[in-house]
């Protein structure tokens, strides 16, 4: 099947997509018009619908479905639609979601049996209590298999934080028999912890936005008030090492709060300092990744916003 | 009375005080002595115990009250005892804490007053169930009886971290009049639990060392815990807004992220950003204020370590 | 009376107003025309006049008051002016500058009232010189009167300034019976005289613009100099305690010179400490305060570009 | 066998060890005295002779080998040597090196051995050449058995930067599956490669200084000068991608130059990136070991110099 | 002889340029146009091509030398061409690369002549080969008579870089009699090598890009690289002091590495130092001196891209 | 003459020299002894005064001359002075100023003959005036022919700020043929000027301390007022735009305000930026030039203080 980035210019595009975002506008003829921004599985293209009717400037919403006959153009240098026609699309049209977001390569069910497997492997009862009550609540259980890991960074796609953890997973199990200080037990909660907060920081896993609670706590602090209601439900103290460790991680993951990246502390063990880079590793090797891939053939240097440079592929 | 800074070069000195530290040596002539660090009220100074036997080295330990007969002398250009008799307190001196201890000058009482006044003050029911909750807790409210702001920084006597909170309530009244737009009741109850964690980052009021969960944690992340416990305890959602509000005022309350001071989220909402400065300047105005009060008469200039540089008296 | 950002999408706009900027252009069909940035007291609106004449080019420049006959379109997500009808006002037309520019919601008289009440309220007679001298010359007090506090962050309308230091003269007064250590006659005039140099660093009150002196000495330097050139004609000693505590307050307004905001000394005494505090807080507020008020009913969030993030309502 | 720090105070010691540091003193009885800094593979003692002869005081310098009869005594809260003999060691005595210095706990033929094995698991030509001739040179064979990883910070005992390396192969070979953009091969030789000019930028094994060389150049370029000195003698042209890659990575191993850590370029390849992220992590794992290995049984926290803050043993 | 941006609005322009850049787009009357940089000695102007058949976008690309008849019309307050003819050159056309490109406007040979004495004068031998066989190897050579200094920010223009290293030369003579711990020789040697490596560094000197070395390793160590190539050739022993010291001011002349400029040592000689201050120096003299060049006749203040503030001609 | 700094350990001195601090202390058998450290030409040394008499230790104050007959004896690696006989000299000693303490090498009069020829070189009559009145009012011109440049970086010696002047004006004079769009009289009265006001920033050229007005205005603003007194005295018009350069010169010689340095504005003209860099360099050329003259024959390297870290003598 062929998606919207596939299509070279002076193709005919019929598909189904989704608006991302949309700006109408008014040309040199005073007619309106709108500037959409259309999106698949394969990325995301801007679109022109020209003469736009005042019932179809209202049906074409962002986050809806719809169907187009566009022609490819060339736009400063860049490929855009210019939509011929164009409905919204009904449940009768059976769009399927893997069809309309990026998604992670991974199968959903291989990562979660992965993630499993970590869990099952934890010794220690009250931080595979905590794991397994964490990812087993049912709203956090959905979220896990949907979100991405961020908005624009890394992992920005369908259960790109699933695909994050079970990464950070395989790279922890790889590297503690190096560093044997490291507590394993706790290592592996901060894999598939760190992060949890996520689910709740962001809106959705189709066009994700900041929550409030999410931009005034962040997801550092709603992760470890989540590992705290489930020791209080389990009658696990507070005070328990493990736990005090566990979170700990999580605060820390963002590396020294002198850099000013957002921890709430700077990491103080063994444990917390490897996560730190492991994370930092498995961030940037995704992102640098998709950069190298989206490449084009005859290209030896692209643009990585990420690490705000150009990156060689590297032959 | 008089009290241990009080006394001049080659005055005698009896009196009760406190050890803050310890360290043995031996002299030249292979006799052992101890290096002492002693302390009241009126604040520290060191002691030199010559031909110390190993009975007396046991039982001068840290944190201990001792009787001493000494001299102040001169050395390398601070006043210093040489003690010529020592021996530790018992109950039968019935020494009272407040002459052993630098402490704040308005009585805890009347703090304590002017705290509950604050409380009373709040219109939220919210607001006022946690604020009520958290300092009513026994625990809890003996320790803000006693603790210190810090360590070192400023409010560093006894009960001076309820000295910083009132004083900050009455700034907080005083301002809110001309900002509007600012949330009084997030702002009474941001006064009184921004520090809240402290008392658990702490170990005790008279000598006060970092805890674990306070290193690994942090008095912020504590604090916004206390927090929520409450809530849960009470049924109050954790995604109200005030709620939302007074946790992210905490969070914030060290400044920017990028500044690297420890906050966990930058402030966003005027309330938290007019709570850090009043913060800054509470703090600032207590630490320069002790340095000039300790100001020889005929200095104009003394350094400051809050501010890393020489302050001047201003006249 | 209805203000240029009152009128909706599609209505017809026939008012006066100030132009603020322009730009000329040429269509694809060839003929020429303007891209305008018209103001009133609402604020600020992009407007288009196709089809322009030579002669109405050159006649509509900035700063000029027009009167307009147009429609409000939409154009990339924003209102647009789209001119119909356009002439340059003439003396015959009356309009009032209060209509045309936006301005402190506080009258100038009222403003001006409270200044005077605190010069009168200062005890030393050299700062009570000095600060009588500085806003009784009738080229700063007819300044003072109009400028607004600065181009873009804050209090950056008609009169601000002035309503900038009253905010501040309150907020010192409430502050200062918390504080003894503040010498309040310094902190009084330091509140009026911060900024005075900015009255000669800014062009004028309807368009500031930086000027050659204001470029090249700045603010902070150009008030320190007013005050020094007072105290030459009045026969004030540059050597007195409460001039020289009044200008390093002046030069240190703008924090630790480490930060890099342009102060030219670091505070050195707790009434300079608390000012720079005290001006951080009033300049925030009252941004955040238009950013909030500008919001639309619907947005919780929305951005300060004094903060460089989202800001929140706060309910 | 004891060592130096095997000993408590009270016991009396007569071993061979190693002077590090000396210093001449004159005692209130104006006879002279020696503060030595003596060590063995145990670490590093403060001690003191006194009432030294002039000839003895020439005979003891840095570096030299003496054999000590002494007891411990504790001065300022650490243990110190008083030395009643002492004599330079000779031949005669032999002392083996081992028992004089620090040095890494895996032997090494062992880890040379594993060193071997990855040079041979090389599959370019152009890598497995270079690194080849690196490592078989005999003189930088000779340094590469023998130098520290550094003065201080990290591995800093004998043949410790053979050990880093060691261990550096391990985590890349552990990594590199997870993720398949990196250069496999340009990988394992920087492994090996990026700190090859600290075998010149130090002086020696035991005692290492900054040469001048190494201060005025820096290892990282040392070792790239190092890499094409080879090229050019086996012919491989310095524009060879794999060349290259290796190279960068060389240069780019302390991070992005922005950092200010002394990378000659910041990394564009995923290969370099994820080099410094294990570098980081190796390094700091040794550190964070040796920190929490040398903490006394009864501590939780112990400072450590490389994170300048207290770390936690985490259980 | 008239050159792009000296013509005025309404002129028509019958010249040769260079295109500089190039991009296709499509009109609302779907015929295609190119936006096209054009260039020639006096700048780079922005020029429009309407209605553009497919076979003349294939045949201008960027660097083509074309002839185009077109008129000067302003948009958006610039200056632009509205192109009605085209036609790529030939060699028949015998169009002059000085009239094409921004050029020293010191004529070549004078500079290679003023580099040449101060080759001659270097007392050295070892210093004198090393120049002197960088300068004369035929691509060096070739590359130094062309090549700018840099893509955007000062010497921006052909055979820039030689006017900077003979700039830096006259510069450098001045300063050291004042300051005699400075190495002559090894000054007189930075200067002319210091950027020798931007020669490979960049791609051209007509439309120069970074090439890939260049962006891998760096100009600095780049041209270190070129130093120890002939140090190989010519038996010179790379620890010789002299070519440590000029190796050394060439990886310093970024200034501190903490600044994160880029070199990848800090200065540590006055040689080193003092050259950085004197790069400094000139690239920025030459940089304010175009801006203030360019500025308009009635304009007192300009922006200036390399100081990131507006500068003020200083009258 | 033999100066405190010639004599070698075991030498008997018999000499005068300046105290230039001291410290009380009592020794183990209870007898009062002194720590001075005395200085003369040749630099400071530490001394040692055994059973001081309570008349000796009063008459010994900071600042006194001394007459001393001591031992050289070495401790802790350094040379120190036991002082057997001690007396305060008296005006019969005749002991002349220029043995006492440091000085500029260069004799008074000749750089204030340099100094003079460039005032009169100026052309501007506004410059000329305004340097002329500077440098001649007598207490200037006092404290001009004595001060050093600072406490402890760079000139630190009897007359080193005008050793820094005449150094400055040579460089100037050397480099501006370079640099045309460099004002010269602006150039040539900002290096007269730029620390003129640390004649009164410092208290005097013997042991200097900052002053009061020093600390709260610093002596950028004050020269800058120094400058608008004379402009006042004069009727030269503040707004004159000679007089606003130097004062922008000066008030920018520290560098960009966001260095943190302790200018008050950044540099905006040539000239300002121009004279920015020259006075680093001198500052370092000298400073750097002290440590390696200081440097012990064998050595070949020494830390500096100024650049923070060991520099080479470059050999």
């Amino acid at each position: 099947m062929k998606y919207l980035l596939d299509y070279q210019e002076g193709e005919r595009v019929v598909t189904y997509c989704l608006v991302k975002s949309k700006e109408a506008g008014v040309a040199s003829n005073q007619s309106e018009y709108l500037n959409l921004e259309l999106g698949d599985r394969s990325g995301t293209i801007s679109a022109k619908l020209w003469d736009v009717t005042p019932e179809l400037k209202d049906e074409i919403q962002v986050k809806a479905v719809i169907k187009i006959d566009a022609t490819v153009q060339s736009y400063r240098g860049k490929k855009q639609l210019v939509i011929q026609r164009v409905r919204v699309a009904t449940a009768a049209d059976e769009v399927a979601m893997e069809t309309l977001i990026p998604m992670s390569a991974v199968p959903v069910d291989e990562l979660w049996q992965k993630l499993t497997e970590a869990v099952n492997s934890l010794k220690s009862p009250t931080l595979k209590t905590i794991v397994t009550e964490a990812i087993e609540d049912p709203e956090t259980s959905g979220r896990l298999r949907s979100f991405p890991a961020g908005v624009r960074m890394h992992h920005q796609y369908y259960h790109g934080l699933l695909e994050h953890i079970v990464s950070l997973l395989a790279a922890a199990e790889r590297l503690m028999p190096l560093y044997p200080l490291v507590d394993r037990d706790v290592l592996i909660a901060t894999c598939i912890l760190h992060d949890i907060g996520k689910l709740y920081e962001l809106s959705d896993p189709i066009a994700p936005e900041y929550t409030t609670p999410g931009q005034l706590i962040g997801h550092l602090v709603m992760g470890v008030e989540m590992v705290s209601g489930i020791c209080r439900k389990h009658g696990i103290p507070l005070g328990d090492a493990e736990v005090l460790h566990l979170k700990h991680c999580i605060l820390s993951h963002h590396g020294d709060i002198e850099n000013g990246w957002g921890s709430a502390v700077s990491g103080k063990t063994p444990t917390a300092l490897l996560f730190h880079y492991l994370d930092m590793i498995d961030s940037k090797m995704n992102a640098l990744g998709q950069t190298l891939t989206e490449m084009k053939e005859e290209e030896e240097w692209a643009y990585s916003a990420v690490v705000k440079r150009k990156i060689w592929r590297g032959y």
